[in-house]
């Protein structure tokens, strides 16, 4: 089901079926000695992967309040203090500035750059958010004989669109809701609700089933982020709050700076699914 | 079972009983109105209760990543924006100088004054947190036949000790874990675990049962705040992180203003006991 890594050049050849099996740290040290630039699904399976933002101090406190306001989107799980970038709590000893596949640089609201490691970026005055993740349930996805493309095939990619739903706003940080839409059987739809309303810190219920015009979608062939994933005729589209929420803001809101993991290439943690926090 | 709130001296008698049944928005209007200076305990019955703490701008990010890291007795409800009293999401339309029924002032880490309402005190640069409180669980025990002296005796207070629990710090906030005991029939023990850990938003399960000096309490009679409530032959003290953890902090670290609700007299919101945050 998993062949080799497309792109992998390195002298050892990672398979991410081994991936599947490392503990988070173990996944984390191949990706910091850039042995893993490639995305993170299925990586760690079990344990909770987390979006990555990373600001000024000065936009923090906002960025904060925005978070805790739009907890389907952003589901916080760790703000690091100002300066460091280790996330105690999640996975003390990683080092939030290499242990992610890659990371795109926003200046003034628009992607300048996607770079393999940030040391050269990182400052003193920088904060990193973790947040929330839907890649954090693929296992139970697998568990639950969920078919999802991205779990098979890959090549796949979530297909992402900019909703008509407004986030509360907070500070300089207002904008749409990003959503992320998987095709889903249509006998199976209550059930991927049963199962993902249990995880709220991974984005949790789909906030939309069906109609895709209801929630400002035109045209579901036409993505804002990703590749339009095909709908059949025995399913329907299902719409989850989506972690590109806080890059749809960092545009609208055109901050001068941002620092974000590449989409797919997210931070894995040492913390179980479901894991109480402390 | 309730009796006249005792101390009611207004041209209308308020029952305890009689506002169980109001809605929040009718109990906060009593409130801001003076009618209701007693303790906020089974008010609105089934709504959220919340810790209220109050503090200068330049300390709430450093505050709101304490209550991030340490969601056992912090958990995060709602964190309004500087300068504004109106908690838009839980309680549109109510006042946080206001609807309190008593405040305490806390100067450089000391219990300063004690007032009914902070309209003169209330600045600009002031930011409110409002954290999870077990009050908000009153209708749950009920329904689940627990019995706590609070639920039935007009007079009675909770038993909250200091203890050697460190709390995650997070900038100039750190200190110890400050919990509220119990004393809990030995046969529903399991019960009362089985229900409070699943209410995370009102610090959930206990974090300790039994043996009060397995976690720095050496006499359960000499309580750090409210009474001391007797442990019978029959029950065991059960242990949950406590709100008052944040004053427990201010003190640590000689905060120079905090402003906070009175023991026991929260504020009301709302929000239905489990409701998604959205």
């Amino acid at each position: 089901m998993t062949g080799p890594a497309s792109g992998a050049a390195t002298d050892e050849v990672l398979m991410r079926s081994d991936m599947e099996r490392l503990s988070a740290a173990d996944v984390r040290a191949h990706i910091r000695a850039g042995r893993w630039p490639h995305t993170t699904k299925r990586l760690a399976l079990g344990r909770e992967q987390a979006n990555l933002v990373i600001l000024e101090e000065r936009y923090a406190f906002d960025f904060m309040r925005f978070c805790l306001r739009n907890p389907k989107p952003l589901p916080l799980i760790e703000v690091t203090d100002p300066g460091d970038p280790e996330p105690k709590q999640v996975a003390p000893g990683a080092d939030l500035r290499t242990d992610v596949p890659a990371y795109c640089l926003y200046r003034d609201g628009r992607l300048a750059e996607e770079v393999r490691d940030i040391r050269e970026l990182w400052r003193p005055d920088h904060v990193a958010f973790l947040t929330g993740c839907n890649l954090s349930v693929d296992q139970v996805m697998l568990d639950a004989e969920i078919p999802l493309p991205h779990l098979v095939d890959e090549g796949a990619k979530a297909s992402q669109y900019i909703s008509n739903i407004p986030c509360e706003p907070a500070g300089i940080f207002s904008g749409p809701v990003v959503v992320s839409m998987r095709p889903i059987p249509k006998n199976l739809v209550v059930k991927v609700i049963e199962i993902t309303s249990r995880y709220p810190q991974c984005h949790g219920a789909p906030i939309h089933v069906g109609d895709p015009a209801a929630i400002g979608i035109d045209d579901i062939g036409r993505v804002d982020w990703g590749t339009a994933n095909p709908v059949g005729p025995d399913q329907v589209p299902v719409f989850w709050a989506c972690g590109v929420t806080a890059q749809a803001v960092a545009q609208a809101s055109k901050i001068p700076e941002m620092i974000t993991h590449a989409s797919g290439h997210l931070f894995v943690t040492d913390r179980a699914v479901l894991d109480p926090v402390k």
